[in-house]
């Protein structure tokens, strides 16, 4: 019988008080499921940031901490984790991403905001290039970024790629490095973020980045605050050099009452709402993951701690 | 040599002039291509109505007209037409057609519209239920209505199809005939018209339908305006039992200024945009089709006088 602790914020337990054990069950696994338990006998924690467990070092007998949330930037860095860390892979969380990508890349390419917005009644037409004319970046080509590259070039945009080692995707342009990002964002009309937030990708779109990209260029980003330098990114709306941003996530959330995102024309803010966790799928992740490890198969989608990611 | 007659607005003869004969000669076919010409020798008119052309009893030698445009309401009824006339269907179109249809399902599916409209800078989380627990009705399943359908199945909406015949698609629960309808629209949360405009579809979405559908459904009409009944509409709107109707095309367009459509808070306007028949990949389209007739193969998409489409 090995011993799950639930850390993640109260309000969501009531979707994996049922869900989770009997996931763990089908593994074939005899697993108790609990929010409170001597540590010295807890085997993996399936974990929240916001559930405000920070010190790892009472559990002596810890084999793992699978993530719920696919960003681990809150928990990285922690130096009392000594043990594999697993980001969440979820089919449903990646089902919403593709949706909300697809959706706000679809909504910037057809120009919709003149007819959503439109109060003057004036019979206006613009017609829209077709996709397959219309480049779009998609900055980090992992399990979020690939399925939302996929969904987009399926309907036939020109998608290039970019991630930090070199990969291959069919029907996607794929480049990495310094100068493959420069390479990308030249032609990006559309630029989705789904990178994390590591030292690495901090303030990855600041100035000069921001400058390659083409006149009116739109910013999309699903990913996490930190990728943009913000002043930036605002300098570059005001002068029109970027068209528009759809801004997701934040540096600090909620984004703060007064920041000039909030009444900038050019942004639209979406309250970190792009993509969740979805309980029905993501226990079947969590405990697949767990019944590998306890099979001796290795955890999957571990996180290299030195990347942060 | 045959005789082609384009016969369409004069500000689009730019696109055709040399794709046209190309295209035509592409598939082997001696032909000219003109804007004027003596009727008793025209073999073939490549047609819109905007061309002013309206009376076809001089083409005494005229073997069929290949409409431009997907929507033939405007010719189908011409007593002086005696030969075959064939529908538009350009997979450039299509395309075109797919992008603005599924952007706008996912514009409602998402509930874009309270980030997009937001002015209060308040942090309102709402995250959208997955495409797979959405359901959309795909009102006509043709060239247009089956691709869009395939395109929101690819992104696991539960797609409901309804046409006159009966029908099966991979991944689409089709249905038909007056029950069909009944079935379908009581289902769904959003419903897209892509029929034609004929006798038989002339306010279909009356105030009856209206009422099978779910508190708040969404309605999306890039077909044509008669499709619906505008008062029925209106009513529906006014007390929320549609929650929203985006309106590309309308009975009388430019929709006239003061119309209740423009300013309704329910209503958005799109000044029929959806899909234009898109010059390089239609001269292929027609190019191919008169050629066919021209082998004795007979030609494709032609229009039943009797239906209307
Ligand atoms: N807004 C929301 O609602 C929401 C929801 C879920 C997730 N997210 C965000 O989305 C992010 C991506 O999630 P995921 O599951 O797709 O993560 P993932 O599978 O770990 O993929 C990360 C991708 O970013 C690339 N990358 C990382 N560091 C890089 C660098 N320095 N330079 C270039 N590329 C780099 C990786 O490259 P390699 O392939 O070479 O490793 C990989 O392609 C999460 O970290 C989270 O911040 C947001
Ligand atoms: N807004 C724009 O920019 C734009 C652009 C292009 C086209 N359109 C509109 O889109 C329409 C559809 O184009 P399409 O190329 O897909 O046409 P299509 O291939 O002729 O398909 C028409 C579909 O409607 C169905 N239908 C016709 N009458 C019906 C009835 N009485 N009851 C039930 N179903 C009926 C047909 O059923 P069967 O399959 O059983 O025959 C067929 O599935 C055009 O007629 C045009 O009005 C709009």
């Amino acid at each position: 019988m090995i011993t799950v602790l639930f850390s993640a914020r109260e309000d969501i337990w009531p979707n994996y008080e049922t869900r989770l054990p009997e996931a763990l069950a089908e593994e074939g696994l005899a697993a108790r499921v609990v929010r409170e338990a001597d540590p010295a006998e807890v085997d993996w924690i399936v974990y929240a940031p916001n559930g405000g467990l920070t010190d790892f070092s009472p559990f002596t007998k810890l084999k793992g901490v699978q993530s719920l949330w696919a960003g681990v930037e809150q928990i990285v860095g922690n130096p009392t984790l000594k043990v594999p860390l697993a980001r969440m892979v979820d089919p449903g969380m990646t089902e919403g991403m593709v949706e909300w990508v697809t959706g706000h890349v679809l909504r910037h390419h057809l120009g919709m905001d003149a007819d959503i917005k439109r109060t003057d009644g004036q019979w206006v037409r613009h017609v829209a290039p077709l996709a397959r004319e219309r480049t779009v970046a998609m900055l980090g080509l992992g399990a979020l970024g690939t399925a939302c590259a996929r969904a987009l070039a399926g309907l036939n945009f020109d998608v290039r790629g970019w991630s930090r080692s070199e990969k291959r995707i069919d029907g996607i342009t794929c480049a990495h490095g310094d100068e493959g990002l420069a390479e990308v964002l030249r032609e990006a009309e559309i630029a989705v973020l789904l990178l994390p937030d590591t030292p690495a990708t901090t303030n990855l779109l600041d100035a000069v980045r921001l400058a390659l990209m083409p006149n009116g260029a739109v910013i999309i980003n699903p990913g996490r605050g930190p990728l943009i330098d913000d002043d930036a990114l605002l300098e570059a709306l005001d002068e029109g050099r970027i068209g528009h941003a759809t801004l997701d996530v934040f540096r600090e959330e909620p984004l703060p009452a007064g920041h000039p995102f909030w009444h900038h024309p050019r942004v639209t803010v979406t309250p970190h709402i792009a993509s969740e966790t979805r309980p029905v799928t993501a226990v079947r992740s969590a405990a697949a993951n767990i019944a590998r490890a306890e099979r001796g198969e290795g955890l999957l989608h571990t996180v290299d701690f030195g990347l942060g990611y």
